[in-house]
């Protein structure tokens, strides 16, 4: 019986929009217990009733955007977030999830929560659209700015497990970013690491140039936390604006407009593989718990698909796994 | 008065488009003189004549794709890029131009031009294409691929330097990847170079976000080898994809092929801002000569771009007031 605990402060749609995930997720799953940390008056205004397997923890104080976030996390003693990571920490809750300030998130990970014993750094893993419709896991996203090979190695070993047993890949193809396919490519770090996890038991498929990573030709990237969040948001800005220039484009006379029209019902459905809101959450992978970040402009669907990845991830027991396998590195 | 010299071996429309842009060229430049290296048949057989102001050199041997690039340099002494090369060394060239393997160019132009004193590290300077049109020079590509603050510091200045001598741009507006806009964000790396770019006399922007990179924020991106590596083929594998995604939509069914014709116009005349061939080559700076890759797919208006870009470098002397400015690191 899984117990998720759920900062609905957090988001641009905070909280109607995880209130009401949690509301349609509760009615399904009876056995799943919800906790809402927040402001009561706000929560319970998104609904008449709550189920009895959803209770609330009222708080009014947050952790906005422009907290600097470790010392946010240290100070504000009575943020939704910080509760929430309390009550993972004290084993009151199995998870947590929270679409707000994502470095409040990895700060509350790590000082509240703390890592799994034998994991020297933890890793953010977003899944990214893939043109396939598949999506790719990449970790790092912005954890661990300045990894080493060892963290690399790590980093593959988490995402190839949560590939598997939480989003169902089948033998994951792990794939390391690099600026070329041959193995001598790359910096210093890639170098190092390509050897790793050459003889690692993951299904290694190689080095993986930034121009394939979305075509789907891995299920997991591996990466430093700085390359991550560079391809993260790259691919959102050049998806966002070229939607938003392909919009304009359309709507700028009587022909196109007309045209638009007949090409639209396609043209959506094929922008829909593209949806973040159909991938879930990201894990914060290598935290003695469950911690889940949602992204900022989730909607209720993204959100439920989220609670959805959080209670398998503590239903399958996927921390229990991973710390038992880090317990005896040399195994990995 | 400019000397070119042009291996027309390299690049995927190889030789008929550098040479036809050429001439093109010295139809119009009489003053510039153009070197052809390359197989002397081929480079005949594009046109009946050849202007006097263009000379071929003979040779048949070549670089390829999946040549190890410094030991090709080495050893394929009568490959086109190395005699092209060895003429810029030796002074009979002011610049040399290729669309051929990347890793090779960056090869021939340490070991056989040579760095230009007092610059630690090259980097490669293509221009991305951005949603204003008006594009941003990201520098370094590929060359350095373990870049440190100081690297980045020469980076900006010389990317600054080509921004506004080369392309025009007056101040250039210099930014630095990074994972978030905040002064103290960053990894090792962009956390050292911050400050010594905040303390130069660039017009420094600050630290600039991927997802923002496209958006047309700063006029010179800086960031070491590997990242930059990155944000150009993710950017290239993404737009490549979204378009041949789009073109298949659009194709689907009759009415979208109804709509397509209708919308087509439009669409081409919003995707043409993208369009590699109005951006030239990328200048390979701080070697000691001029040194252009060209795109390996450089039709010929890209590679026309690239050699009015190559003559506007040897006739403004970028060469010589980089030299300068380098003499004498701490005025920079």
């Amino acid at each position: 019986m899984a117990k998720l605990v759920v900062d609905v402060m957090g988001g641009d749609l905070a909280p109607q929009a995880p209130v009401q995930a949690v509301l349609d997720a509760a009615a399904k799953e009876l056995h799943t217990e919800y906790i809402l940390v927040g402001d009561e008056k706000k929560i319970r205004a998104v609904s008449h009733s709550f189920p009895v397997n959803v209770t609330i923890v009222h708080t009014t104080e947050q952790i906005d955007g422009t907290d600097e976030p470790v010392r946010a996390v240290r100070r504000k003693k009575n943020a939704s977030l910080v509760i929430a990571a309390e009550m993972v920490a004290e084993g009151k809750a199995d998870a947590l999830l929270s679409a707000g300030n994502t470095g409040a998130i990895v700060a509350a990970g790590l000082l509240i929560i703390g890592r799994v014993p034998g994991i020297l750094r933890p890793a953010l893993a977003p899944v990214m659209p893939t043109f396939d419709g598949r999506g790719v896991l990449l970790l790092d996203a912005g954890a661990t700015m300045d990894a080493n090979e060892e963290n690399l190695r790590q980093f593959a070993f988490m995402g190839s497990y949560y590939s598997e047993m939480i989003l169902g890949t089948s033998r994951p193809r792990v794939g390391l970013l690099n600026v070329g396919t041959e193995a001598g490519k790359g910096n210093a770090l890639t170098k190092a690491t390509f050897p790793l996890l050459e003889k690692s038991n993951l299904h290694f498929v190689g080095n993986v140039e930034a121009r394939d990573v979305l075509s789907g030709i891995c299920d997991v990237l591996v990466c430093d936390g700085f390359a991550g969040n560079v391809v993260l948001k790259l691919a959102e800005g050049l998806g966002l604006g070229l939607a938003s220039g392909i919009r304009s484009t359309l709507v700028s006379s009587f022909q196109t407009k007309l045209g638009a029209l007949l090409v639209k019902p396609q043209l959506k459905h094929f922008f829909h593989r593209f949806e973040y809101s159909e991938y879930g959450g990201a894990p914060f992978l290598g935290v003695n718990g469950g911690c889940f970040k949602a992204h900022g402009s989730s909607n209720v669907r993204a959100w439920y698909v989220a609670l959805g990845q959080a209670q398998a991830f503590v239903e399958k027991n996927l921390l229990g796994k991973l710390s038992e396998a880090f317990l005896n590195l040399e195994e990995v």
